[in-house]
């Protein structure tokens, strides 16, 4: 095996607010050769997702934040260079719970190997991958959709949000979308099928999304937080059902926002609805991961999900394009891709 | 039947922020003879609960708010005047959804007979009555508590939350309390066996909370919101579960209290720790009403549940009661007397 240098996206800083270039540094390091059982793996795509700003921070989030001059973590997308272990070869495509780096030894044990002839292998990291098992898991377990009822989610043209709402979309329900500018909500309407989306920017947002849900709202996929949410409370009817799945809108806050504080308004309004509010993260739903594939790469086929990518090339725009994510400013799931 | 006049206290004015006196009028009216079908009642009892504030209010609470010039509701303990329908006598004991009022005709099949030899009547409207079925099938269908899990309940020695700590005692939790002042504290742990009794008035409230809840909070039961809520929200451990039962510390805000804004935090709280919060109103569980009133008549019976009543006599002190209700100045489940 030929000497591998392997560049790595540490941090160094806690963010203060938005990350900036300064939070985080590039090493580089020679990629020692795999032991038994291991196997080296070049990335080809990594995936940048909400959840890692939560990550970037001291305190608590779904787990303990990163340390200090840790790389943080990606799904990613990755060839075998070299295998060190009977059940993988050079060549092999797999999909792994990695880092943002270039390179890296694994143990076999952790990889899920990809068979390229079932479609593009990024595909392993939005629609077929943890955003894809997220909005099916999320919708199943918590949304508890039925038809006739109206769903909404803001975020509708990014890799969950999408996503939600199709599959809604194919249960019969009525699905409005929010999503950023009147690029994204054409796209949303026209390429995805939603009923209906509202740009999140107008003024006029919440009361073009009263409009847009004649009958309340049954199922709201909380993806954003701030003013949609706000807008979206008022409309919510008897027993909705908000699966809370990130809050994208508050990530980068210092600090609480002004007042008045309506917090306590939320709780009662959970009350006099008999609302249910379920945070929930994708890998309390592993065990759907199988029926969930099974299922996706049928509405794949069938033209019935459709997708988008927003592709960023090179790990070293990796920071730059994680930033643009936490702004609205991809358009469909962001990859990063490193490699061929 | 010689004449009755039936005094019914009904609502001249939405109150604007705490009731008052001048919300109020007590009106007078002779009592029809009752028609086929139906029966006349004196009320014996009548109850206080927290929830009566709510439909004080122009806006949607559970149900549209009492119209103006209209009695407000209450269950009642009620001894049959006469009858006209062959499944009741006069001098039978019945529980019924009425008002706030003396006497009434009602529907034969509004009622439903009470058995004076299993205990006091007026339990109909407490342990054996809605407080003990919400806190009952709150519990069980959304607190779903485990043995050795943690428990926490504001309004401790109230009609609802004194139950919920007791069923969960039996159940094998630590069972943590909140109530206001020593005396109820001590009524909490000395007379209804929970593990430990925060006064919520403390300044160290939030200290003294997390100091009881060493393993954190599994189960919330929210009776109170406002501060006691925030102490509990850092508390609570993932997957924790929220019945949202009533937030009596925010009925007579008339406007959010200053920022800054928790509700974000409280939504990231939400997702992080995979919370369920979960708003409900008794009557959905109405179907567990003779299960319930089985079992609780065994807890009673071996003096596993354990109960307090606040009495205040005569219809004319109805309103100032209900405000004491809502201070907390009541010690206990709140009644009224009206007649032996």
């Amino acid at each position: 095996m030929t000497p591998i240098t392997a560049r790595t996206i540490t941090l160094t800083a806690r963010p203060d607010g938005w990350p900036k270039p300064g939070d985080f540094r590039v090493e580089e390091a020679a990629l020692p050769p795999p032991g038994a059982g291991e196997v080296a793996l070049q990335m080809l795509w990594l995936s940048l997702d909400p959840y890692m700003r939560g990550r970037m921070n001291a305190g608590a989030s779904y787990a303990p934040g990163v340390a200090l001059g840790q790389p943080l973590p990606s799904e990613a997308v990755a060839r075998v260079l070299h295998s060190e272990d009977a059940g993988f070869a050079a060549g092999d495509l797999v999909v792994v719970h990695d880092f943002w780096r270039s390179h890296a030894l694994r143990k076999a044990g952790d990889l899920r190997k990809l068979d390229p002839a079932e479609g593009p292998i990024q595909r392993a990291l939005g629609v077929m991958g943890m955003p894809g098992l997220t909005a099916f898991a999320g919708l199943k377990h918590i949304g508890q959709p039925k038809p006739g009822e109206t769903l909404v989610v803001g975020a509708a043209s990014g890799a969950v949000g999408a996503i939600v709402g199709q599959i809604a979309k194919a249960q019969g329900l009525r699905v409005v979308g929010l999503a950023g500018g009147a690029d994204k909500c054409a796209y949303v309407t026209g390429e995805l099928g939603f009923d209906a989306c509202i740009d999140r920017r107008s003024p006029d947002m919440a009361a073009m999304l009263a409009a847009a849900c004649p009958k309340g709202i049954d199922v709201y996929f909380e993806l954003v937080g701030g003013a949609v949410w706000q807008a979206v409370l008022p409309l919510l009817n008897p027993f909705a059902r908000v699966p809370v799945c990130g809050t994208i809108a508050t990530y980068n806050d210092t600090a609480p926002p002004a007042g008045p504080d309506l917090s306590g308004a939320l709780m009662r309004t959970i009350l006099v609805k008999s609302l249910t509010l379920r945070g929930f993260i994708v890998s309390e739903f592993a065990a759907d991961a199988p029926e969930f594939r099974a299922t996706m790469a049928g509405w794949l086929a069938s033209g019935q999900v459709r997708y988008r990518e927003d592709i960023t090339e090179g790990l070293e725009n990796m920071v730059p394009a994680f930033v643009d994510l936490l702004a609205g400013r991809n358009f469909g799931k962001a990859l990063v891709k490193l490699a061929d």
